[in-house]
């Protein structure tokens, strides 16, 4: 992750004449529909981050949760202007990606304040790192968006106190906490396939930007490696 | 409301010697206390239109609402730093008022869309004249956080576009919504007076900030004038 794909003289970040062209060039239709995935994403994520403060024992808890949310709003502002920058219009282009990522939710309702939290930092940092492998192949333009919208939003310190916190003293919340932040993984991957088997130009993004098709199986492996370290912060492993 | 009071020569908006010193000066305890109410304001209007967003009919209604809350947090930011720089911990300053507030939305809860999208309309506007009155009359350093507190949080032309829709072709439910108007502005006069009770050091800034009481009574005519503005905006007269 973060490897340049521009010479050492190049400016960060910035297209160069004579750089190696992207694996997946900005026009490719497979761009709008990574950003409409992302899009329904940050709309889901907000939804379900002020639904889950409801466990929260304070009320710095509800605010930490409250600024994430807000957080996730100004992704989707930024990938509402990619889209419509693309002439695609966001609410229709959205549509076919609900099901999988409502089915994400879901299936990983959080019964617990700590569950929550654990979520909240787990779960996005799955997400992030999936899109941020893409982004490495994708077209500058197209890479600087995703980046943006994957940038860490902040209030991460909060959960990771609070968390670290009630496992060092509790090996039985330790125990389940661990099981919880697998399952996050495990529902995450099976929805990311759904995801990807929902639209032909989408997948064949996600292939050409892996390489070939055993390279992704590389990139879930690289995924549980980053999942494995994140967990590690928050005390559990 | 926006009545200068420096005198014309003078930059808008910034203090300058000479220009009378404001009825309420800047170390004002009263001050904290205002941006506290102001702060837990956003923190519980975020929390209402996130689980008003289930009556939406559309993506693009919940969208819609979430951004209208995403803004409500970067407002309590503002308010979050300005706290701090007077030296005052904002989750113990925001606890006194949160009952008030919350009984506020508790005895306004909607039952339908029309009525979601028009409490978020109205009653942002009722809090906003009320304090918008009181800014004037405040140290400039401290009316510019009010203001940008209080600034459009946008969107208002989605639910000025749904609820003239409706309220067009339908006679009973604009007699509802009338109703439901009437309903937000005296609960939340109901509840201001709650909340100028709670506070001797918030009283006295409000009555400084307005004369003295007898114009307090006024302020609340001024606002009922506003509320029937805005209402007959929505197509509510």
């Amino acid at each position: 992750m973060g490897a340049e794909t521009s010479p050492s003289t190049a400016e960060p970040g910035r297209a160069q004449e004579g750089a190696p062209a992207p694996a997946v060039p900005a026009d490719h239709p497979g761009v709008s529909e990574l950003f409409a995935v992302l899009a329904y994403g940050e709309i889901s994520a907000f939804y379900r981050l002020a639904e889950d403060a409801r466990f929260s024992p304070s009320l710095r808890g509800r605010v930490a949760l409250a600024s994430m949310a807000a957080a996730e709003m100004s992704h989707f502002e930024t990938l509402h202007t990619a889209l419509e920058a693309r002439g695609v219009e966001i609410y229709a282009a959205m549509e076919p990606y609900r099901k999988a990522l409502d089915a994400y939710h879901a299936s990983t309702t959080p019964s617990t304040w700590m569950e929550v939290l654990v979520k909240a930092f787990v779960g996005d940092g799955i997400a992030a790192d999936f899109y941020c492998e893409i982004a490495d192949m994708l077209a500058p333009e197209v890479a600087s968006v995703v980046r943006e919208v994957l940038a860490e939003t902040g209030h991460s310190e909060f959960v990771v106190h609070e968390v670290r916190e009630v496992v060092e003293r509790s090996p039985l919340q330790k125990d389940r906490l661990m099981l919880w932040g697998r399952r996050l993984l495990g529902e995450a991957i099976t929805q990311a396939q759904y995801v990807l088997a929902q639209n032909e130009e989408l997948a064949e993004l996600v292939i050409l930007a892996s390489g070939d098709l055993s390279n992704i199986a590389a990139l879930f492996d690289r995924m549980q490696v980053e999942h494995a370290k994140r967990m590690s912060v928050l005390g559990l492993h």
